[in-house]
């Protein structure tokens, strides 16, 4: 089986105006829809980051990929070196092989150690949008909308993601959802916008409302390490100050973090992600999934990630349900929280040509090229200036 | 696919007299081979360490993965627990799914980066046996014997199994090998029966010969991290104080090693041995390939196993042209001092139906049931004492 071309389609859809420490989301996402053809008549589907930069490292690729054989992932790794360019691509091969051999993705990463997959409720403070939830702006309006999405898609785990609000406000806002859910799961991320003062500030008070993890409260491994060694009893999590294999060893050596959220997209695929859950079980780190903006092809590829990670244990993040478009014939609905693993072979999804078409055609009418969170706050607000730290 | 049963056949094969810290070789080494049957007719075949231990285990391994998917190896890695008993079924697993596929082994675990693999010349020091190679006592003939290995096999690294010797006349081979052979890569494994302080004496000394590396000249992390700190300009490898990924974080803590030496028999199997490349990549360690005596199943899955792992860019060990039988159809042939990758489907070696029936049967008439260098060494000298440190 050879590769013989690599489709890249560019697609916009509505994102609402979710919020975090950068500003907030655009009304439009990017993504890029991945169809890798091969001589045999099959092609493998993958999706990745939306924009200029990534289509222009993904044209590039598709250069060096041409003729090459979709198993032969080592050389392709070494080929393209850029970890979310190979990543784009891994997926696609590992469709396609698994379609060739009426297989599910998961079978050629190990196998399945579960059948079905579990997900954070993704809580981010927002402004009222074209979508269903409404304005979250305090602490009162963001345990409502936990409600509303433990009722409807069944979450026991809630990831808030925080610096947002000055930090008594989601301290307040853990509290009010500790009262709410007892025996739930609950995450606070505020993407590092805190100083070590005041991550160790509010990881004290957090003390008492039994948090899974504290994701990020501050920046970089130095910062991370300082936090984690004033507060050992709250494990801390990150999926930014540990984003490449070459970040681990200085933060084990530091002890800079409990957790490390994984992500296709940015570790080197589905066998990059699998790779850093071996290392987490080897240096007894935790393992979780991180999540940007995505849609159905992504989601997919993550269950098949998650299910063949033995220490993968804790809920995943996604964004997923923010999403009211998609390109995916069938989309996901999430029931108790969790998804089943696709069982059809290779990813278990399939684009639908019109829902693709529609997106791209927005893309092409969108004047956005890439993602700038804090350009959209300055939109809002003209004085907005990123502090980091903001607290 | 479904595994429907393991056969398991010990087998006995004449060994020289080699020698090691331990003692000496048995005149007969003990492997077991594995056929594993599934459901669609195709079978599956791998090789490990003989004797009635890794058979019971083997035996039991049976009754857990009867009925199971050979694609489901996270599950049955759960399931068996223990390396070596997975290690065997993974590679048969592989065999099979290969088989089943039509694809090489090496295109499992990511393809092959490289078609040829290079091996070591794995030199002893040996007493005169029903082996074409003779006594080998002093370091002359060892020189000697090297010679003949370059010349009949090609190669151009040699992996010196010390711990025999007193430790000068050691360093005096070495000294004879660099002389004889100015441009070869010359290591130096006396298998941890050297005190910390012998061993940094001889590593001083072995600094004017170039050596590769020196391989576990003393005992456990403690003892490697005293000798890495004393001599940090001559890299340490080991294949004895971190077998197992647990040993690993204390090892990098400790800074007791440079290059880890993988096996897929005791390390997990061919994804063990890919695992263990990876974090040795992360960690920036080198990772080369141990061996302890084995037939041509082993080798070709040791073939696969090398070609696949990007950074495995050292000689592999092998014991192979020490042993003049074997059960595969086509034995290997070293050319310069390499081995092509198989190219057949799976591990692309075939057992020899009449060749395992002779080996069985001399297993069945052997007395020998486990592997026991220091008892053959008292044989031969009834006050033999297996002292460690003995220098």
């Amino acid at each position: 089986m050879r590769i013989t071309d690599l489709r890249l389609t560019p697609v916009a859809f509505y994102d609402p105006p979710l919020r975090n420490s950068w500003g907030t989301h655009a009304p439009e996402a990017l993504r890029t829809i991945i169809q890798l053809d091969t001589d045999v008549g099959l092609t493998g589907i993958s999706e990745t980051y939306g924009g200029d930069g990534p289509l222009a490292e993904l044209a590039h690729a598709r250069e060096i990929i041409r003729g090459e054989d979709p198993y032969h992932l080592e050389r392709l790794r070494l080929l393209i070196e850029s970890p979310p360019t190979f990543a784009a691509i891994e997926v696609a091969c590992l469709d396609v092989i698994g379609k060739a051999g009426d297989r599910p993705v998961c079978d050629l990463l190990g196998g399945a150690v579960r059948e079905r997959v579990s997900f954070s409720a993704y809580l981010f403070f927002k402004y009222a949008g074209a979508d269903p939830w409404g304005e979250v702006g305090d602490p009162q309006q963001m345990l409502d909308l936990a409600r509303a999405w433990a009722e409807k898609f069944g979450f026991t785990t809630f990831k808030l993601k925080g610096g947002v609000l000055p930090p008594d406000e989601e301290i307040e806002t853990v509290r009010l959802l500790r009262e709410a859910f007892p025996t739930a799961q609950i995450r606070l991320d505020p993407n590092a916008i805190w100083s070590v003062e005041t991550s160790l500030r509010v990881a004290r008070q957090l003390r008492q409302y039994d948090v899974e993890y504290l994701e990020d409260p501050t920046a970089d491994i130095a910062g991370m390490a300082r936090v984690r060694a004033g507060v050992p009893d709250i494990p801390l999590a990150t999926n930014m100050c540990v984003k490449s294999f070459a970040d681990i060893p200085p933060a084990v050596q530091m002890g800079a973090v409990d957790v490390i959220l994984g992500d296709h997209h940015f570790w080197g695929g589905l066998t990059g992600n699998k790779r850093l859950g071996q290392i987490c079980e080897t240096f007894r780190l935790g393992i979780g999934m991180h999540s940007n903006t995505h849609l159905g092809i992504s989601l997919a590829a993550m269950l098949h990630s998650a299910a063949t990670i033995p220490n993968l244990i804790c809920a995943c993040d996604t964004h997923y349900p923010w999403q009211s478009e998609d390109v995916i014939s069938s989309p996901f609905r999430f029931e108790g929280g969790a998804l089943p693993l696709p069982t059809g072979p290779g990813l278990g999804v399939s684009i639908d040509r019109d829902k693709l078409a529609a997106l791209a055609e927005r893309y092409e009418r969108s004047r956005q090229r890439s993602r700038d969170d804090t350009a959209e706050q300055r939109r809002l607000d003209a004085r907005y200036l990123p502090f980091r730290p903001r607290w």
